[in-house]
């Protein structure tokens, strides 16, 4: 298809989505994804750009070009453009944001002002707002004669004189009410309204909890100056969701399943460094039994259950701990709760492996080692239980999140305590 | 404040937001809880109870009886009312359904009838539809003059007399035009009509591709029959981004820090189970080189490290691959090319990690265990990455969810590969 037939293939993406052009470019090689880009220069729908993973954004923005660029920048709602340049260099940024119109480089550089991952970057700039004694046939007249209304919009602001958000109408509210009902004796009076300056993962939550279509966000002096829309949300939801099971497994902040070779090196190395630590640290403490596996070599080959066992046990209940902290269901009030019942948990399990496969141990090799493996295995289990929520509940209480780190204290844990358990119990009692 | 002061704490109730008390009833111990539901029992808000998780929802639903169950129901939309009851064993759901109106029986069993997790059981059944030769003052009229027509929509859908979607028109769109324009002409006519038997996940991946605020659901024949909003799509996107974590971590498919004791050791034990069989397959293999590490115990020193890397850098690639191929982001088109990419993270990690350990282990122990541990680890990282690809590919294929059992299969390969090449090799360069 893309080989020769230059007109055949721009009709046919013409035709696309800008989300599915986007799948399209992601999926091509580099070679295809620049030629396909190249044929559609002159028409390049800018909509596209924000539906780009990272790394093929990039590869996108840098061929088209910073003159392309700015054009897109000022096409695009203010929130699409500030997700578009908020990544990039300071000088890339800096040289973009004089190519743009003043109106729109001004409200890119306002939205710039607030911090990453906050409600300040996740707003779009345009929005409905009217004052409190206006009927709903004033407003309808306004939607209907005003030119350059945003194109998607679910409800209306209520502002008081000030421009300070004191209630919502939902459309299909405002739809449903004859033209002569004021928009005060309609409107929702408990407007959530966000700070800007409130983190992305807390503007989830929110709009999760109360099933929102949309917020006001308010500046410093509760005034309205944005609006985040669920369409930004779903997005974050999904980023939030799936950022802690990326950083449990060691592969950095963000899923990109396009990165390049280089980056992706770079990311896991860290973590693989940090688990060496651990190995070499479990390697010391095995090393402090050398004299008894020497005698007794059945214990380095049972010594791997007893560690893999507690670590998955450990992860099982760390996996709970680190998503009910993100949701907030993890609380001072319940944790002693949930932390007596890990424990339970633990010690049942610890004693349902650790009869069985002390059992077959004592089997096959001897009775003595069987009651050791059992020891081990039920110290360990109940470790792992105490240990999966007492850390990431630590490192929370520190403003650490739980989701980067905890994951490799739990496996020294429990690494430690098996090895330490399995191998100086056999010594205690062996030797 | 909950105890004694009756009157008070009800009104303190009184004034929230449904989801804040669902919240609140699930930080309360169960006492608490028990006592809180019976202060409110006559005035219970049923819009409370689709907001409870799994194990508190179910006690409160006993606690409240059938009776006031049933009542709740069909005050609630369609699609909270299902989501209720779909859970509940098949007696009781019986005496349920019997219990409620005739009108809510019958739309209750229409929708139980689809298959679980799909369209048909998100949807919510009542909907707006008009004719596309209808104007747009005509159909404000008909919103303000029907009664009985649903709390919250974002867009009105177009139907063919046969009821078939042709079109939708968001309201922001019906409120910027006149009176006198058709629905005709305003319309969106590529509706991406969801047939009602589409899985839930890929529900959500439309929804999160291209923004939809609400989408209809049809039956068989094309018909209109329900719509789905952003609101339920959001819980879907949470709940499969955080099934993938809790199936790889052996959490069964949902996290919820409320379960029970019972039912969390059930939960967890299967997976143990199966860890346990794969720490026996490496138990097994350690026990074909007894003789090796009898003569040399460094080995059973080191021999951890090559396994831990191993594992945790094939846990990297496999969650990766995992998201990808949830998202649709991992297709036979780019496979071969991450693959490699994959392959050649591996090379470089292991030489990095290989030279740096096998360096050491030169020094502390001798060099012919620093070359053997170099190559052991070198091999196992590579293997990692392979394997982290090609186990979730394979179980793809075989339309096996991978998030539920690529991990096992992982860390059997390079527990198995790590162990067998450091000791094999071991054995035959140093004995």
């Amino acid at each position: 298809l893309d080989e020769g037939d230059a007109p055949t293939a721009r009709m046919l993406v013409a035709e696309l989505h800008a989300a599915d052009i986007a799948d399209l470019l992601e999926r091509l090689s580099g070679e295809e994804r620049r030629a396909l880009v190249e044929l559609q220069r002159d028409g390049f729908d800018p909509e596209i750009l924000p539906h780009l993973g990272g790394n093929v954004r990039d590869q996108v923005i840098a061929q088209l070009g910073p003159r392309a660029l700015a054009e897109a920048l000022s096409e695009l709602d203010s929130d699409d453009a500030i997700y578009l340049i908020e990544d990039l260099d300071d000088d890339i940024q800096a040289a973009l944001l004089a190519a743009v119109p003043p109106a729109t480089r001004r409200a890119l550089e306002e939205s710039l002002a607030y911090p990453e991952y906050s409600a300040g970057r996740l707003m779009q700039r345009d929005l409905i707002a009217m004052p409190a004694f206006w009927t709903v046939g004033r407003a309808i007249d306004f939607l209907r004669e005003t030119p350059d209304l945003p194109e998607e919009f679910y409800e209306i602001f209520v502002v008081d004189p000030r421009h300070k958000p004191i209630g919502s109408v939902p459309l299909a509210r405002m739809l449903r009410h004859p033209r002569k009902v004021l928009l005060r004796d309609i409107m929702d009076r408990d407007v959530d309204a966000i700070a800007a300056a409130t983190d992305q993962e807390e503007v989830a939550r929110l709009f999760r909890h109360y099933s929102l279509a949309s917020a006001p966000v308010v500046d410093d002096q509760g005034r309205l100056i944005g609006v985040i829309t669920f369409d930004d949300v779903v997005d974050v939801i999904q980023e939030e969701a799936e950022e802690d099971m990326a950083l449990m497994a060691g592969v950095g902040s963000e899923v990109d399943v396009n990165a390049g070779l280089v980056s992706v090196v770079r990311q896991r190395i860290a973590w693989l460094g940090v688990n060496l630590g651990t190995a070499l640290m479990v390697s010391s403490v095995i090393s402090l039994f050398e004299a008894t596996i020497e005698q007794i070599v059945a214990l380095a080959v049972l010594m791997p259950i007893v560690a893999s066992m507690g670590g998955n046990a450990g992860t099982q209940t760390l996996t709970v701990a680190v998503r009910a902290l993100a949701l907030k269901e993890l609380t001072p009030s319940n944790a002693m709760r949930i932390l007596t019942r890990e424990v339970g948990v633990g010690t049942i399990n610890g004693l349902v492996f650790g009869i069985a496969v002390g059992a077959v141990a004592a089997v096959i090799f001897d009775p003595f080692i069987g009651g050791v493996l059992f020891c081990a295995l039920l110290a360990n289990l109940v470790t792992a239980g105490l240990a999966g929520m007492l850390i990431p509940l630590a490192l929370d209480r520190l403003k650490v999140d739980p989701a980067v780190s905890a994951g490799v204290f739990l496996t020294a844990v429990t690494d430690v305590v098996g090895f330490f358990a399995f191998l100086g119990l056999a010594q205690l009692v062996l030797l």
